[in-house]
């Protein structure tokens, strides 16, 4: 495990700055005090100014199921009322696992009733968190390429997505690392503007594998912290990552822990993604907020399948599950990398998540192959992913879904290919993945 | 079972007054063929006006998982896309025997793959069909009292919530019958505005216990077709209702079918509320607009509890669940009420669902109690129910919560009672009520 370290990569000046910037239209008497002695002062660990909360959500006031349910207990009474009080925070068992799980990776020890929520999957969270903060016109900044269902998950909220791209460093025709992608801090900061409220980060990356240094998430914590932004940290692959490389949390960096939620997934860490139970981790001001979201978009999330990830992740820690399940991703890598490079086609060695982008530039596919309608009018990768399903006798996913329409160019030459796959189904890949041989020009 | 009848109550002659009212913003050439003749010609099945989607959903494409997973199948292609196709959708098993359940209910052979949504339980549902068809501004009609989940889910999506009262006809001061809770179908009218998108409709009713006649929802279905609203019918209760009263859909009356969604409940229907599944049924074009918004808030709904759902259902056509529900709700709700009787409380006998509205008028609370802040500023029956289960030892919820501000007055003298409890509970409430005689003046 890395030491934590980079105190000195994160400064608070950008505080003065933030409040020209990007004021507070809603403000209690005491914050406003607070926001005049801060710009007198030097920002101290209680004065953070706080992420401003949707006008969707901000009005609602106590429902009366909270108000009257404890009463049968409060007062043992007879209970008419219906209704259980608890059910939309989450199961204790559920939140009393992770806290224990979590609290050494977030080096503090986690509140399960306040810092943790479990959601109807990590897609509902993210869901909840956009509906929580998101007001119309607000700018949600995304790093292509990007899971596809944020955007709508942004603009059904109301928010607008603002890109900024992954860009690999080298030659893309040889064999490297998802450590060359690199995100360029001045093109991120030149994509800031008054409306800009959220970043979305996301490590292990999902498809190009980058595992993120705590150098360049410092970089990205600086600008959220110079600019008041929060930080929704995707960390569903969070227990997948290869030696030598560990993952990090942004959410660990000087200020950035009550700005950021963490999202985090059941089906992920333990192949279960039918379950749908995943978790948001972060400070009691923001998983308070999405906790308001959440229960008016699904009230709760399913008992038994919270109490099964409860008992998954208790077993998890006494058969090293994790530890397992990274040698065995491990291997897989392996198999399909040496599938890859038999046939010649260059790729990404991903530092994390299950998932290989190959370039395929030198792949010739016949100029007038015949494609149906719904590829036709797609980049590259589009085409390559469908000949290659058709021809070859392998489905990839094309990654120019994962950028806007305007970045889509960048990925037409690759495609993404997972293996959290049998050995069977990687097997058969392989063997499939030769005939590929004559159509590529060295 | 009654037998369905009101051809004659149902008219289309509303429709040319709908086209002046409510035109379509964003109409096909071949629609607009359709809309032209339409205002010389009889509408025809074939002539429906359609519900507008929402723009937060209208301008989803076909998304790259949809594409290339069914290729695998297709080409037998090794599979290294990842991605299901089927999971947004819902489970077959599930599906199938919803649609072997509910054919009969509704008069029709239900298609399991387009007219039937498992979703991550009722409320999400209803949360996904609010996103699928409201755009801001957009009015909902809605019945106080409602279920108070239903603002949130408006409001969020945009939508600006509009009320309409049930009005108990006759003294409430004496037993009555939830029949005598009446629609003021003028009143309704007199809401409807060119804003006017969707209308709630709630049967058997949650707290009233109404089961709507077939008269009374003739008289909202024509409304409906004349302003061309979509129908949300909310049914978690539809195998709920008292003896000699029948549940019937809304959904089953003429011209209904097209614009009306129904929703269902699995949490309801077999007291696993923690299972969060629930359902729609409805047209397919309707049905596609819902999966389109839920595919994106939470991607699919939990699959081993769409199993369990699936096998109890299975297992209630087999079992006479239904009809052993109905009969065990039948005698706890003698109990209760009787317990009332004796206490002297008058009170409406619900027809269907597990809520009694209880009248404490003639509750003396004394003058000086000491309420907690959050009850204080709350109309009378917020009061009542605190007094209640600190001194009478009975939680029991105030229905003006389910009221907007301006017309909460009409409920401050009820309380709700739920009977869906154990005996124990029932017979504990009993005797606490016993209390309250010495508070009430004849």
């Amino acid at each position: 495990m890395k030491n934590f370290r980079s105190n000195s990569l994160v400064s608070c000046v950008g505080f003065l700055a933030t409040i020209k910037k990007k004021p507070f239209v809603k403000f209690s008497s005491a914050l406003l005090t607070q926001r005049i002695m801060a710009t007198n002062t030097k920002i101290s660990s209680d004065n953070k100014q706080l992420i401003k909360r949707s006008d969707k959500i901000a009005h609602f006031k106590q429902d009366v199921w909270s108000i009257f349910t404890p009463l049968a207990q409060q007062f043992n009474a007879a209970n008419l009322g219906q209704g259980f009080m608890d059910p939309p925070k989450g199961r204790a068992n559920l939140k009393s696992i992770l806290a224990k799980s979590y609290s050494p990776l977030f080096k503090r020890t986690l509140d399960p009733d306040s810092e943790i929520l479990p959601t109807a999957g990590a897609n509902e969270g993210l869901y909840a968190i956009f509906a929580a903060f998101l007001d119309p016109g607000d700018e949600v900044i995304l790093i292509e390429p990007f899971f596809d269902q944020y955007i709508a998950n942004i603009t059904m909220n109301g928010g607008v997505p603002v890109y900024v791209p992954l860009r690999p460093m080298g030659d893309t025709n040889k064999i490297m690392s998802s450590r060359d992608w690199k995100l360029d801090i001045n093109e991120l900061r030149s994509k800031i503007t008054s409306k800009s409220k959220i970043i979305v980060f996301n490590t292990p990356h999902n498809p190009v594998g980058k595992v993120f240094s705590i150098e360049e998430m410092a970089e990205i914590n600086k600008l959220a912290e110079e600019f008041n932004l929060m930080i929704i940290s995707d960390e569903v692959y969070d227990r997948l990552y290869y030696d030598p490389d560990v993952h990090e949390r942004i959410a660990n960096l000087p200020g950035a822990w009550e700005r950021t939620i963490t999202v985090g997934s059941g089906g992920k860490t333990f192949g279960t993604t039918g379950w749908r139970i995943g978790w948001l981790i972060g400070p009691k001001h923001l998983i308070g907020a999405a906790l308001s979201a959440q229960t008016r978009i699904v009230f709760c999330v399913n008992t038994p399948l919270q109490e099964a990830l409860a008992i998954s992740f208790d077993l998890a820690e006494t058969n090293n599950y994790f530890e397992y399940t990274i040698g065995e991703y491990t291997r897989r890598r392996e198999k399909l990398m040496k599938a890859l490079t038999d046939v010649g086609l260059p790729y990404t060695i991903p530092q994390g998540s299950y998932f290989i982008l190959a370039n395929t530039a030198k792949v010739k596919i016949p100029e007038d192959y015949p494609y149906p309608d719904v590829i036709l009018q797609r980049p590259r990768d589009f085409k390559v992913c469908y000949w290659m399903a058709k021809e070859i006798g392998v489905v990839a996913i094309p990654p120019s879904e994962f950028y806007c329409e305007e970045n889509a160019h960048l990925a037409e030459n690759f495609i993404r290919l997972a293996f959290c796959k049998t050995d069977k189904t990687l097997d058969e890949a392989a063997k499939n993945l030769q005939k590929l041989k004559k159509y590529i020009e060295e």
